[in-house]
């Protein structure tokens, strides 16, 4: 279950590219395959995702899945998180980290449904360096409520057709 | 594995403490036995904690199992962020929903520790509101590097004394 | 204008107390004199608060003039911010930074109503470390709209009481 | 000094683009001549930018600030935070918030050098909605310290060169 950074593969780290700010080089991991992933989008940090380590905070991966797995609801879905009478909330989220990414690097999130239900999306995600490698590995898993009783509801219909399109 | 928000128990809500803001009550649950976490502290939110759908968002969970952690292996385990030779870095972390809770109400969270490795140690959370309701329960994996290498090194002996003392 | 940290005072910084991580001691500036903020508030820092130069970084201070004023309006002033027809919206803020401080070092948040409009109120804001120095000075003007056109409304006339108590 | 949100233009809102969630349209301002900055990043906000009030938070205007500056001294003026000897902290920030946004809306932020002294640097900003409204204007004070004594020093050479570029 515990996956710790890897030992002894320091020297295999990739150079640095130009325009990034390599702080803390990590070989590559290529666990997942990034086909597998239908959805993506490329996120910027910020100077504050930077903490005393000088790497991106773990609390931030959290954040981009947030982002990214909204975004597409109201880009692509058409959620609207003000008005829809059904809204997604978060009942789990979980991630194992593989490797350091600091500020001003930004950072390719991939996303995709692993298991679709009549209330509840899984997501699963992975996250990863300009340079390719692989940053983390997560997985969101939304409910859906009716926004006043908070009790589950069924994913409304046009959304689920678009999660579809993005299972695994 | 999916734990939506519970059905069907709206009306047993905990009626609101007169200094807390109950946007959304949700009855109590009480799958963990708070006796079992060995540390604990209270820390307030913030108002940028809530998010549009007016309680605290997933993320600021993470944000607190980070604190609560770090000020203890600070405080009280003599751990320095700033020089130690040996840092403590995330290698996984997980939680699940509960309940909701707003700003301004503050949060309590329990800590153990689960399991206690050479290297590595998995702290284990409990997060509950001012009404005594679960929040959210998680785990936190932290892997001792070396700061400048990042190669993995064993825990500093005077912070397994103290974290062996926080044993489940 | 413009307040650089103090030159040729380092020495003159403060012991450290045990309980706190005194990354960069600051000596202590006295330019405003405590008495004057009515209200008062300790606000613990979180791990995240310190940025790449192991301090508080600059934003955490605006977070925690928010967070301080609407607590005092929701729990002393009776504002309720979900409910209420008139919500109170940030259109200017300002912070002059005198010293630093760090994570898991709480800040006292001292605060006075500087100017009260008949829409508007100008809060203005000391911080303070454990150790007594001044850490920050600011200022942020909330106007009360109509939660729905957004245009200036008159202060709730309640609120506008308490704030009266609240005035330099 | 008090800038509220304007009164009697509401009717005057330009129409919502498809791909933007216009919560709240605001008229548009046109106090600040775009072309006067020098600089340009559009910035995406993430899903926790909304506070309660469905709009980007007041204090996520100065984290952009700081992204949008320190990303253009690492990429462009050579700044390595990590190991350089003089270090740039914030000693003063000030924003007027002239119109709401709300994620998934980007923002452009247009940055230009407004005083460049021996050891500071004042920043002017101006933060702008897709639909070309404008959202904030700020300024924000670097001074140049040595890392470890936290004393002024001169902006390097080479930075302070290209902040040439960006005068106003």
């Amino acid at each position: 279950m515990l996956r710790p950074f890897p030992r002894g593969l320091v020297g295999a780290a990739p150079a640095p590219r130009p325009y990034t700010l390599s702080l803390h080089p990590v070989p590559t991991l290529t666990a997942v395959n990034r086909d597998e992933y239908a959805h993506w989008e490329t996120v910027p940090t910020r100077w504050k995702d930077n903490d005393l380590y000088g790497h991106v905070n773990n609390v931030v991966h959290y954040a981009l899945m947030d982002t990214v797995i909204n975004e597409w609801m109201i880009k692509t879905a058409g959620f609207d998180p003000v008005t829809s009478p059904a809204i997604a909330l978060c009942v789990e989220s979980h991630c194992v980290y593989k490797a350091e990414v600091s500020f001003p690097d930004p950072i390719s999130v991939g996303v995709r449904v692993g298991k679709l239900g009549r209330s509840s999306v899984r997501w699963e995600i992975g996250m990863y360096r300009p340079d390719g490698a692989l940053l983390a590995e997560g997985h969101f898993v939304h409910v859906f409520v009716d926004r006043n009783t908070r009790r589950p509801v069924e994913i409304p219909g046009a959304i689920r057709a678009e999660m579809e399109r993005l299972a695994a």
